[in-house]
Parts: structure tokens; C-alpha cells; sequence
């Protein structure tokens, strides 16, 4: 069923209803200034710079924006429109009003805005800097650690804080516990301290645990940002640039709810609760120097098609719950992606490139992060090379028909070889041959070769291969298998078995945190009757089920 | 409220009802034969080798005494006592008809005895070989893959298999889905068929694809088990013993439910939804030598101790659901427990000395992954040095009395540097400050002193230091604080705060693959009227929900 009402995650500085973007040289203002009654439902108020998943999907565009518009950008401070208070977190009416699977989709959106944040600082030389300028509350104080610097108010009042345990029951679900400990290292009984304390931490005390790094009076509030923008800024070499403009993403929505973008169509089959994602590779040819990819810009098939897949994921995500599986396949030639991945790859200096290449990696992250089962499935005028190869090392298994022509082929590219990691910090070929770097020593040989199916599969590449005989019987019975399946159990199974190996700070968050806020957002005690997220902002105080485990 | 059916952890191989320990030389075979009727409850059968908490103490016990009693052996052959069957994995109608408390604490147990298993292969070169002559699925197959060598019948039936997605709507949540690619480092797509197919694998394809280390048909099985034990052996080098005998550790249980131990003492304030567990250091005098250590056996403090630390937790954790807060104190000697430790770490060699120190750690980590809060509180007359102060890191806060007369102290140990890892693989210590070696190197320094409350503080070794005139106060409010808050909410903070920095296999069992499979065992889809739990066994199918989140 296409709900009602679809969310877009398409937006434009122009439209934006609660941030502004400003540019100075290489200086940005992002402003936060929540519209109280523009909100995605009607059914709460965002008071106090409380967002939802629109104002959080105008930050993720301002981030995208920064990176691809305004590249010579080096700081972006990160301020409040709104007297005394940075930001109060994540709106609760709107969390206590809200589906399981919408706070879970919502958590998870949120989480990959804020790694987006760190990735602009680590890849792009683009600092932020947080200015709380009052309240920074839980959600908030979250948005904050995923920040360069953090410089609070001093005025006696202002604090940081993470209340979500002793007022709401919930977690610092948002990267905030894991971001406390690992990313500020702060000593792990302080963070016990701190997140229980409703009130916050402000002051000296703040600076002296880590939770902040730097405090003003309000006096010198802005005299402290700028010098601090520009300690950030003197810590980025380098210029970059001129921006690109990036043009909309939005694709055709049919009766049925298909998606049709220029490259990327996603088919619904709602009865079989399955979609089938297809990338096309271009016909338009492609620009093959530093030049041209500058004055291609965002018309690029490397940029634009994953554009479009990014949104087609959002869209899966949030628009097609009941979508349990996603067929991904492509179409066209090997040789135009190989030829588009050598071209990005000799190019690698190029400010453009490098942010389509660490657009390329976010994308497949996501998808590595995407509740729903992955198949790939590599036939005839399939085009699995490279970046595309990648999207599926991504699914959780992969289909090859092993044709007596031999014109089934996938093709390796510098794309599978690291530029590309997991969120855990591992590529895909390294996570799939575990603690074994031989196979991908034999696979990163064949770069650039067409690899057919036999060999696919002897390489490690494929997980089933059938021949024409077999093909539509194997396949058929895989869908209607996967969809049949528990779709919890489906999803708790992925999220285990696609990140074998080590665990990263962002990986942790995606998994001992989020799996344990998963949790803890379907218990009575946060959200039953009497529970806490339930009860918050009324008079009576929740009533908790005392069962420890 | 005490239960009506306490469940006791302590068992003796001559009261075994499921399992038969029998030792011959360095050879040990333990075989399962679960007795359908012997269960915890009346309320299940112990199907086909299908196990219950009860199986599984057992299981730990063995073990335990295989280390302690018997530290000679050099190989344990794990056995089926049924025909065709090796294990069925845990009793469904037993999961099925149990709270979830019980099912979170269950698979802790259970995955803590797996965990056990590995550890008695690790560090005291006791290998375990799982002889698979029948089924062997779900849970018995996560109990043979903590196993080092797994030898699979050959007789055209008989598969291992992960049936838990397909037919459960559950996880592989004993270790499986971690221990599938991250030890056994099975490709993540093969495990992703692996675990969706309900019959499982067998024969060729299961050793080709690594989920078995070898097949044997049935003809050549007892061969093949001998041969695979003499290779086991032939790794393990040098011999140990004589082994000692481990004496009950019953406490008294008074009618408030309190726990009296030789050293242990649980103190219940029901009310208050808080323990507070004391720790003596003994009165008697310890062995200093390897000679005396090996004559006082089990008697000695720091076996006998952590013996009784080790079931206190298990009864808090299962017999004692309310209680959300434990208060950890120490009554005793400083330079008692220094002396202790200084006596195990400079005869580290010898084989006793081992086990003690490899099961402080276990009782320790034990401790980590308990699902209560801990505060310790450092007081006069308390002696919370070394590897009591190893138990203080542990806690969530350290309170410490800041005295005019300077007698509260702490000290410092070699327990505190190494030897008592967390199942992340950090020390607590480096867990305290995380990344940061600096601070450890002061505390290292203070080796074997007593360091007084303002020291200790600076030193960061405490949460809240307090004088005489704020200390009643400080820990009133804090106590009643702690039992306020959602206990949900604290858990999975705990979960969280308590390992920072990496994750190791073993800690990813406890958080990416728990917590998803906690979330799922909370689920309509498991859980519900219609969940696939819930649905077992009956003639219907079960009805899902389909939304993916």
C-alpha cells in the first residue's frame, strides 16, 4: 500500500522551513529556527527548536549542499535562531505519536545525518562548529558531539544534557551514548552521571569532563565563535572549487507507487511485498577528464544515479514498510561503468571527485544499513562492474546465471578495493572474505576484465550460480522463500551477518546502540500506557514494570 | 518478591540429570542425554535433546570442574546419548511459554557457558570436540561451534542447521549468527543461506562451505572422533594437576530472600528495589606459596570468594527481577586482598593459580554483563584493593568517603593491569580511559600503596568524592535516584556506557546479536497470539506483520 502521505526527502535552501544556509567566503551559518507548526503532521508542536524527520531532512540537505555547492567552504557554524535555547532534541509528542517502525526509520535517518556531519569533516575538510547559545538537550547535545567544536554559553544557566533516560525512558538513541564514551571519551561513570542527570551539566564542570570544549559569557559568545571558526578554518588546507549546483532528484510516482528517475526505477510488487531496483548505466557518453567532470557537474552518471538510488532507499524505507525484499539489478554495458570508475579513480585529486567518490561510499552504506533483504541478480545486460559490483556486494546474496554464451559477466574496479568501506571500516570484499586478504589478492588481479560466471564463482563472488535450466525455478523460489520469513527475524539476521569483523564507533551505533533503543521503543515502560514517553508533559508521572534483564 | 521457585546454580556431576561426565586420563567425554521429563518445569518436554536452563547448568558445572577437578584432560569429546539426534537446541515450548525477563536471562546463561567453553580452550589448553552424530540444530549447533573441532555423521540425513529465522521468527541468539562469520568466518551470503534454510546443510557442502570440520560416515565415526582427539591433545602441550575438588557454594537464604555466603553476603532491601552485595576478605590466613595454593584447593579466598561472588550474580540476575540497583562494598583488609593477589601474580605458572585468575575474570565479565545497576562505595573499613577494586571498575559509580583521619583508601594491584580483561578484550582500566594510557601509567605506579580518597580521585579512579558531612546524603539521593528511573532505560545505557572503545567477537554476542535478538523476542511476530514462537508446533502457520523496521 502507498501511504497517504508520502515523505519526500528532496528539499532546496530555497524551501527550507526551519534552517538557514548562509555563505561567507569560506564561512557558513547554518541557523536552526524550528517553525513550531511546520512540522510533517499536525499532531505536535516543535517548540523550543524540537525537530522531526522534516527539519532533519532540510540538515541532511544543507550538509549534501555545503559539500557539492559550496566546497570552498572550510567552517560551518551551527547556531540557533531562537533566544536561549541551541536545540531541545527530537520532538517527544511527535516520538509518543509515532509508529515503531517510523521512530526506528526516523532514529536511523538521524544517526546517518549525523556521521554525514563527521564524514564532511574527515573527508571534506569542512569543519562544524556547535554554538549553544542555551539548552542543548538530548537530541540536541547529540547534533552537537557529531560537531567539531563544541563552545557553550556561560551564563550560569545554559548546560548540556542528555535526559532521555530519567525523563523519557528511552536512550540517547542518536549516537549519543556511543559518541560520549568513544568519540569524547568521556570517562565512562561521568557519562553514567551525566545521563542521568535531567538537569545537565554546565559551566567549568562541563569543559573539565569533555562534554564540551570551550565555555564564553555571553559577552564574549561571539567574539569566542569567530575565533574558534578560525582556529577551524586554519586547520583546513588548501582551496576547493568552484560548487556545483545540484539539481533535483525527484522521480516519476505512478498509480501503482513505482519510481522512475532518469537512472534508477524502483517496480513494487505489493502482493509479494518485493521491489526491484534497477541502475541503468548511461548512453550519454561521460566526461573522461578533470575538466569536464567539473563542467558535467551533477548531470554526471557517477553523482546523479546515486542521487537517485539514495532517495529510492529513503523512499523503500519510509514509504514501502511492507516491502520485506529488494531485487537489485542493472542494466547495460560493463565497459561504461568500468570506464566511468577509471576515470574517477585517475582523478582522485580533484575536490569534485573525491566528494562523488565519498557520496558514492555513504549511499552504499546506507543501503548495508537498509532493513529489507538484498538480492542481486546478474544476468544478461546486467552491468555488475565496479561501483555497481559493489551495490552488489552490498545485498545479501548474489544470483549468477551461468549462460552458455558466457556473456554474463561482473568486472572488479579500484571501487571494490577500498574506497568504498562499510561502516564498520571494512570493504565489502574484505568483510566477505573475513581475516583472508588471498581472495581478494586473486580478485583484484582480474581488475578491469570481464569475469564470467564460472570464474565469478570460483573467485567467491557469487553465492548461487545457476544455469539457464535451473535459473527461473532458483530465483523464484529465493523471493517467495525470503518474503515469507519473519521480517524481524530477517532484519535482526542482516544486521548480524553483514558486518562481520571489527566494530567502529559508527558501526556501534548502528548496533549496540540502535538495536538496544529498538528495544527499549516497544517496552511498556516507554511506550505502554503508563509508560514514560507516553506520559511525558502530563501531570502524572509513569508507572515502570520493575523487571530487571 | 522472593520466587515461589527459586532456581539454584550449584550441581554436582553426581546429581546430573541430562549430561554423564566420565574422565579417562587426559581424556574427558561428556554426553548429553537430556531426559525429557526432567526439565525446570512441568510445563515442556526436553525433546530430542532440546535444552532448558536446567541442561545448561549442568553443562557449566562440567565445564567448570573439568578446569578445577580435572585440569589433566586434554580433550573433551561433547556426545549425543540419543540415537540420530546430537541436539535440537533450546526447548521451543519452554522459550515459548517463558516471560521475557526469563528468555533475556536464559540466553545470557547460555551464552556465557558457550563463552566458557572457549575460554577453558584458550587458557587452560582443554579443547573440546563436538561429535555430531545426529541432528544437530539451532542451539546444538551453537553449542558445537564453541567448540575447536566439529565432526559431522556422514550418513545422508544428518545436517547441522540454524532453523531459528525460518521456523521460529527468531535469532540464532546463543552466539550463532556472530560465531557463524566471525569465528568460523563463513562467507556473510553463505550464511545468509545457511540460516534461512531450514533443513540445513550437510555432507560435502558443509565442510566446503566451513560450518563442520570434517564429515565421517557412520561406519568410520568412533575412528574419526579418536583420531581428531589425539590430534586436539597432540596441541596441547605439558600436563597439569592434580586437580582439586570444588565443595559446595550453597548460601543460607533467609526469609527476607538475603544470601549468606562464607564471604558473600546479599543483603535485599525489597522495597527499595536495591541488594547491596558485601565482599569480606578473609580472616583466616591464605596460602603464600604454589605448594600452599595447591594444598588449600577450593577453601582458599580467592576461589572460594569469586565462587560465591559468581552465584550471588546469577541468583540477582534470575531470582531477583526487581531488584534494579546493587550496592557493591568490601568489609575487610586492604593489604589482605594485596597480599592475596601479590601470592597468585608471582606464581602465575602454576596451573591452579590459572584457573583462579581466568575465573576472577569470568566472574568479573560475569559482573559487566549483569543487568543491574552498581554503585560501590568505598568507605572505612572497606578493602577494595586489587582485584576488589577490579569489582569497584566494574560498578557504574564509585562513591568514596573523603575522611579528616585519611583511613579510607584503595590500592592498586596487578590484577588492575591486565589479567581480567572485559569481553570487549580492554582491561577496566582501559576501558576507564579509553585511548588514553597516560593516567594508567600513574595509577601502575602506585602499585601495592594505599592511595587515600583525594589521591584516588585525582587519579580518576573514583565517580563522586564526598566528606563526612555529605556523604549520608550524596548516597541516600543517589540510590533513590537510581531505582527511580525506567529500568529499560538503565539497561541499555549500562549496555552501552560499560564497553567503550572495540568490540571483540565475544562483546558483539552480547550487544549487535543480543540486543537485536531481545528486540525480536519482545515482537508480535515471535511473541504475539500468531508469532512464530508462539505458533510452533501447532498445525496452523503463524501470521506476521509485515512492516520491516
Amino acid at each position: 500500500m502507498v501511504p497517504a502521505m508520502a515523505i519526500s526527502f528532496q528539499t532546496h535552501p530555497d524551501r527550507y522551513k526551519h534552517w538557514t544556509l548562509t555563505i561567507d567566503g569560506d564561512r557558513a551559518e547554518l541557523v536552526m529556527d524550528v517553525q513550531p507548526f511546520g512540522g510533517l503532521s499536525d499532531a505536535y508542536e516543535l517548540k523550543l527548536n524540537s525537530y522531526d524527520l522534516g527539519v532533519d531532512i532540510e540538515l541532511a540537505d544543507a550538509v549534501q549542499r555545503l559539500r557539492f555547492e559550496h566546497p570552498e567552504v572550510k567552517v560551518c557554524v551551527v547556531k540557533s535562531g531562537q533566544m536561549r535555547v541551541f536545540c531541545a532534541g527530537a520532538n517527544i509528542p511527535m516520538l509518543g505519536s509515532s509508529t515503531h517502525a517510523f521512530k526506528v526509520n526516523f532514529c536511523k535517518f538521524t544517526n546517518e545525518t549525523r556521521l554525514s556531519i563527521e564524514d564532511a569533516s574527515h573527508h571534506s575538510g569542512q569543519k562544524y562548529l556547535a554554538a549553544l547559545n542555551g539548552t542543548c538537550a538530548g537530541g540536541g547535545y547529540e547534533l552537537a558531539m557529531a560537531c567539531d567544536h563544541l563552545l557553550l554559553i556561560d551564563d550560569g544557566a545554559s548546560a548540556v544534557s542528555l535526559p532521555e533516560v530519567p525523563l523519557l525512558g528511552v536512550l540517547p538513541g542518536t549516537g549519543g551514548l556511543t559518541r560520549l564514551v568513544d568519540k569524547r571519551k568521556i570517562r565512562r561513570d561521568r557519562a553514567d552521571v551525566f545521563c542521568t542527570t535531567s538537569e545537565g551539566i554546565r559551566g567549568k564542570r562541563a569543559v573539565q569532563w569533555g562534554l564540551v570544549d570551550e565555555i564564553a559569557p555571553r559577552s564574549k559568545f561571539d567574539e569566542a565563535i569567530a575565533a574558534a571558526a578560525e582556529k577551524l578554518a586554519a586547520s583546513v588546507e588548501g582551496t576547493k572549487g568552484p560548487g556545483i549546483t545540484l539539481d533535483p532528484v525527484v522521480p516519476t510516482i505512478d498509480d501503482n507507487g513505482n519510481l522512475v528517475y532518469q537512472y534508477v526505477t524502483v517496480e513494487l510488487a505489493q502482493d509479494a511485498r518485493t521491489a526491484v531496483l534497477k541502475i541503468r548505466t548511461p548512453d550519454e557518453a561521460q566526461p573522461t577528464t578533470a575538466e569536464a567532470i567539473q563542467a558535467a557537474g551533477a548531470s554526471q552518471w557517477s553523482l546523479r544515479a546515486f542521487r537517485e538510488l539514495d532517495d529510492a532507499l529513503l523512499q523503500l524505507r519510509v514509504n514501502h514498510l511492507d516491502i520485506g525484499l529488494v531485487v537489485l539489478r542493472t542494466e547495460g554495458e560493463l565497459e561504461t561503468v568500468l570506464g566511468i570508475d577509471a576515470t574517477l579513480y585517475a582523478n582522485r585529486d580533484h575536490w569534485l571527485v573525491n566528494e562523488i567518490l565519498a557520496f558514492q561510499a555513504r549511499v552504499l552504506r546506507r543501503l548495508d544499513l537498509t532493513a529489507k533483504s538484498f538480492f542481486a541478480l546478474v544476468e544478461e545486460g546486467t552491468a555488475f562492474g565496479g561501483v555497481l559490483l559493489e551495490v552488489a556486494l552490498a545485498a545479501d546474496r548474489i544470483y549468477m546465471l551461468e549462460d552458455e554464451d558466457e556473456k554474463v559477466a561482473v568486472a572488479v574496479s579500484d571501487a571494490n578495493l577500498g574506497p568504498m568501506p562499510m561502516s564498520h571500516g571494512l570493504t565489502r570484499l574484505q568483510a566477505r572474505f573475513l581475516g583472508d586478504t588471498a581472495p581478494i589478492g586473486r580478485i583484484a588481479e582480474r581488475k578491469g576484465e570481464r569475469v564470467i560466471t564460472t570464474e565469478a564463482d570460483e573467485l567467491g563472488l557469487v553465492t548461487i550460480a545457476a544455469d539457464d535450466i535451473d535459473w527461473d525455478d532458483d530465483v523464484r523460489i529465493a523471493l517467495e522463500e525470503r518474503v515469507s520469513m519473519s521480517p524481524d527475524a530477517l532484519t535482526g539476521m542482516e544486521a548480524s551477518l553483514r558486518f562481520p569483523g571489527p566494530e567502529s564507533a559508527d558501526a556501534k551505533i548502528f548496533a549496540r546502540l540502535s538495536a538496544w533503543q529498538n528495544w527499549i521503543f516497544q517496552r511498556p515502560n516507554a511506550v505502554g500506557p503508563e509508560g514514560a514517553l507516553t506520559k511525558y508533559g502530563m501531570p502524572e508521572r509513569p508507572t515502570f514494570q520493575w523487571t530487571r534483564c
